[in-house]
């Protein structure tokens, strides 16, 4: 696939921007080829040498939204952690991202949301892309002795469950007086000590009853 | 307070079938006691006999929701099953009753929940008395030895945030394939396992991963 040239990243860049001020002004609905050359002051067909259609512009808004959330995910997928600290960061820091984005314009980032909840298929491949990285920390946890008898993707699934209201935006913004690092620190931790395969962990909980 | 004659009470269980109706029909919009009136066939001056404002009429409508999930934490809290099998029971069978009602009548089960949205504050009052069930188990659990060093209302908070997609309706719709009863055992046991105060749970894991 050929590379677009600087200037066709320069004006994708320029008319991401007036997307988001058009986001801002007006909120999270679809957002049409024609409305965003009203609002830069361009024709449509011009507007078409940038983005191919409506689904290449919303990618192209998904991929300036996620693209600091993968660079956490590679940072910390790459780094010299343990596996605990990497599981722990690997969330911690993108909970905060996603948290004080909220807090700083917190009607720009629902409109976000709304637009995200237009184009499921694509931002399904971004979350895809995290269960991806969140695989190899779980590969690296099991060399490390956790998650005894589980396989990688039942983990990754167990993980993503107990995780939600620090992963899911929506609940970041509804439980926000709820969650916190700490929280999220016991339950990575709870995490680890804890998932394993059922018949491993049984006997070591009966007894635990038992001692009543 | 005087408890309301039979007569009462016969006339309001009949409302709230023709509310379930309404709701059935046209969604969970406000339900108005005029509109309740009309599709009852009665004077608005009569439905006044059987609730006296709009709130009262949600409050009973919320009743009825809750009336089933409120007896099975009842039977669960006063039953001699040890904390772990209350912990799981407490959850799996409040998870199946609302999966299977939104798989009966799905349209409905929604408009319930946008009925629920309008009316927070009645619904909270059902979500506190919930954590007041399992406030009672986590103190049985805490005799048993488990959640170590943790207060009773940190580990009520940590287990809500760890069960968010088996507790909250609109997450088992739309997380319905993703969630089941394994994996609910699965996390129930990872929070006994792990769930500790931080100081207690660090060396351990420090000494897994050292173990690499």
């Amino acid at each position: 696939m050929a590379r677009p040239s600087t200037n066709i990243d320069a004006g994708r860049a320029q008319l991401l921007d007036v997307v988001e001020h058009l986001i801002r002004k007006r909120g999270g609905g679809p957002v049409t080829l024609t409305e965003l050359a009203a609002e830069a002051g361009m024709s449509t067909a011009n507007i078409y040498r940038f983005f191919a259609s409506k689904e290449a512009l919303f990618e192209a808004v998904a991929e300036r939204w996620f693209e600091p959330k993968i660079r956490i995910m590679e940072q910390v997928v790459s780094s010299n952690l343990s596996a605990r600290e990497k599981l722990y960061e690997f969330f911690a820091r993108r909970f905060l991202l996603k948290r004080d984005g909220y807090l700083a314009e917190p009607e720009l980032f629902v409109s976000y949301l709304d637009l995200g909840d237009q184009h499921e298929d694509i931002v399904r491949g971004f979350i895809d892309l995290g269960d991806h990285y969140l695989a190899m920390i779980v590969s690296q946890a099991m060399d490390e002795g956790y998650f005894a008898g589980l396989t990688i993707d039942r983990t990754v699934s167990l993980i993503n469950l107990m995780l939600v209201p620090f992963i899911d935006p929506r609940h970041i913004i509804t439980l926000m007086h709820s969650v916190s690092e700490e929280k999220l620190h016991q339950i990575v931790d709870a995490m680890l000590l804890g998932l394993r395969e059922p018949g491993l962990a049984t006997p070591h909980l009966r007894l635990a009853a038992a001692a009543e």
